[in-house]
């Protein structure tokens, strides 16, 4: 397999966002209580006001302001009260000059009314209440649309919905709203070598860790795996199985053994499909970054097909950073996630020439800031992925890392 | 209601934990693959070694590391090839000195080796194979139990599961592991004027948004909403409600409006069930947070009762400061997470003395660093809420933030 033209990932992902521009995530609709985690396909809009009245923020009475004008503990201003609101309910009554309506927190203002005084600061005597402070014009009043103007832009399309996000559109009514269908991936593993997680390997052969990596990388992005399976290492059985795979998925991801001859077997499968372009179906050979340089992309019809690295940690940083982000591309998610945590380095790390590093780190607080420890362990190891919860990256032409440097680790 | 005693969050957060200490979260198994978030209610070791033979890391030749010393382009020493070690097998010959065999990356390396060769530095001629470079004693080889070593402990009791744990599990041969039973969780909302999020609210009505909030918080924090149901504002069917709630729900949080009616009545309700002990059920009646104070805390047999506050902004604070960290601790979730981002902060805000504040923020990157931008709004709006990724705490007594300050911003 010729690694002539490896291919950096941000050109990868260009290629990859250009050839499925044309993509359209479906959208389904599903109840406010299942969304959490889900994209919302649209833009929502606020459909009324919010507060939809004039509502009160403390227990008190609702007043004219000027009638508590030089009030104070050693002269009270008198008001009468006619009347109470009840929680929700329409106010009956209005309030003039010289009269008051007791309201709840919550309570609607009655009209009249122009500001709202703690019942803290006042005192019932009978049918009359004693204010012993000044309130000013709308004080303790959320005027209508004061929290959300009816019309406003709430949401935008893409968003992944997270709990702070329920509250505004359960105060709106939306009881349902659209959100983006999971992408459906396919997930083939080949290899001669790999058996079930719940087999016992004889000697020479491992357990397909690589897989469950996948998978639980997928559904932790949104996306959804609807077929999963094992191919041996034949030409026709791997054609076979990616022809299943496009019938059922958007994307076919193939998770192959680590040895060239796998790797070869998969750019023949891919390329062997029937092509409508002048180019062949496998665009890029290998990509830029380490680990993860044995990556093979291809297009068969309008379905991507991508050749996974075998060893686990370069088929997880292949995940996170190619296959990751081209989901959330074409599902049309637009995070505004805070995706990296600013810490000190605790090691000395060399930039690879030509290549992106990727370095898996434990990332702590210690002494007031956070440090990132590297996390050694040679690519066909699973024990430095199980422990990290960060990794960085280091630029090709980056000259590397030094003990003490800023650097910014991306969260796993 | 009384806010002579208001408790700080730390110390409710102790006594909650005090008196459910003998709380027992059952766990159940689940396939592995369905572990992605839950919380592993063991501690974890590996079984076999991993690899558990000598493992290729390239593809090319078994030999003997002292068969190449002196090998150059100039020189290159030459070995007989006697076969290949096929994927999935273990080897049938030995190497001795003279000989070698091929194996492939992730192969088993044949007995008698004891280091591999890369096939781009050897060109084969016939059967035999020129070596034009030196290898070193173990150079291209994974021992036994280099990664992972039989009986080590893998992942600790508590670990959430993230997708980078699902690669040492799988290799194990973890199929199915014990995680945490989701901990029950029933919300009740009180208050006359809450009305369902798909009704159509008249004037004096809010929709009900706190349920919602507190469930997808509930759901982010791996509980499980078993109950959820509106109560009117009567001491009789919010008895009857509770009853029904502790008989489903390990903990019961009641929702409730906004007004200081409210408030009285949630209390009331929890301490008229029969007492056990000799002080009262509810055993903290306000909590030193801004917002948040209007909390009440009780137990009745061994459940906890948690009246939370009525203004959203409150509400999400309570749960994330106290019913979260609870939840937590009762079903053992150890998270090795990094909760907080270092940043910026671009506003002034003082403290206030005697409560911890809360304060949502909206953290993003600008110049080459994380600036926190504050989101203002009155505790009863949800528009702040939901542009907020993360909020600082104020601890009580401290100075205040001024602009330019670095904050440790807490991820929403």
């Amino acid at each position: 397999m010729a690694y002539l033209n490896v291919v950096r990932v941000d050109e990868a992902l260009e290629e990859l966002y250009h050839r499925f521009k044309d993509f359209e995530a479906k959208s389904e609709r599903v109840p406010l209580h299942q969304a959490l985690h889900r994209c919302v396909s649209e833009n929502l809009y606020a459909t009324e006001n919010l507060p939809s009245f004039r509502r009160s923020m403390i227990d008190g009475y609702a007043i004219i302001a000027s009638d508590s004008y030089g009030a104070s503990e050693q002269s009270p201003m008198i008001l009468n009260v006619i009347g109470q609101v009840e929680m929700g309910k329409s106010p009956v009554q209005k309030v003039t000059s010289g009269v008051c309506i007791y309201v709840h927190t919550g309570g609607e203002v009655p009209d009249g009314a122009d500001a709202m005084i703690m019942i803290e600061h006042t005192e019932l005597m009978g049918d009359d209440v004693a204010l012993y402070t000044t309130v000013t014009f709308g004080e303790n009043i959320v005027g209508i649309g004061d929290d959300v103007s009816k019309g406003a832009l709430i949401i935008k399309k893409g968003t992944r919905l997270k709990p702070q996000h329920a509250g505004i559109l359960a105060s709106l009514g939306y009881g349902e709203i659209n959100v983006t269908k999971k992408i459906k991936v396919a997930v083939l593993s080949t290899g001669d070598e790999l058996v079930d997680i719940s087999a016992s390997p004889i000697y020479g052969q491992v357990r397909d860790c690589n897989t469950m990596i996948i998978r639980q990388i997928l559904e932790a992005s949104g996306a959804e795996v609807v077929l999963e399976s094992r191919v041996g290492d034949h030409l026709d059985d791997l054609m076979n199985a990616i022809t299943e795979a496009m019938s059922a998925a958007d994307i076919v991801l193939l998770s192959g053994g680590s040895s060239a001859g796998t790797k070869d077997l998969t750019q023949t499968a891919i390329d062997s499909f029937p092509n409508h372009a002048s180019t062949q179906n496998v665009f890029i050979h290998g990509l830029a970054i380490k680990p993860g340089k044995p990556t093979i992309i291809g297009q068969v019809d309008d379905k991507a097909i991508i050749g996974l690295p075998g060893h686990p940690a370069a088929c997880f940083t292949v995940m996170k950073a190619l296959v990751e982000p081209f989901i959330h591309q074409i599902s049309g998610t637009a995070d505004k996630k805070i995706a990296r945590i600013p810490c000190e380095a605790q090691f000395q790390l060399h930039a690879a020439g030509g290549r992106d590093v990727y370095q898996l780190v434990d990332v702590h607080f210690e002494d007031g800031k956070f440090k990132a420890d590297i996390l050694y362990g040679k690519s066909g190891m699973v024990s430095a992925l199980s422990e990290a919860n960060a990794y960085i990256v280091i630029p090709m032409n980056h000259e590397g890392v030094k003990k003490g440097d800023q650097l910014l680790a991306y969260h796993l």
